[in-house]
């Protein structure tokens, strides 16, 4: 499982669309609060590995590319660890 | 907007994976409870046009295909009215 800390300290980007709390600051964004940590990290690669496409994944597909397995690891942890 | 005792009807079929409350029942799946009306609608629609693939999104792509517009409405307005 991933670092909480580490997580939340990678999490400063994605806080730009995804919210500070985890809670989107636009509605067509995801929260990410309290989301199940395994599907985040099922989700983020699957951006990475261009396997989500169309409407604005193209903006995820960039984010996740500038993440390591490790960092997907962290900021799921991080995310799910929101209450 | 989506109907949301209508989409509570609809949502029988999708308790089976995604929970009766929005929680996941498995940790590879997206709990939804809360989650951004807008955002449910492009990510169902997103399975639907299958802009998403790989891993378990055949599952979704299946469900979706079977949804029409109102449907997805209506479920994205149920389930962001969780609390």
């Amino acid at each position: 499982a991933g670092d909480v800390a580490a997580g939340q300290a990678k999490a400063a980007v994605c806080a730009a669309c995804h919210g500070a709390d985890g809670i989107a600051v636009i509605p067509g964004y995801p929260n990410l609060k309290g989301q199940n940590e395994q599907y985040i990290v099922s989700s983020i690669n699957a951006y990475k590995n261009k396997e989500r496409t169309g409407g604005l994944a193209a903006v995820m597909q960039a984010q996740a590319s500038m993440l390591s397995d490790a960092d997907v690891a962290n900021l799921a942890a991080y995310y799910a660890s929101l209450k």
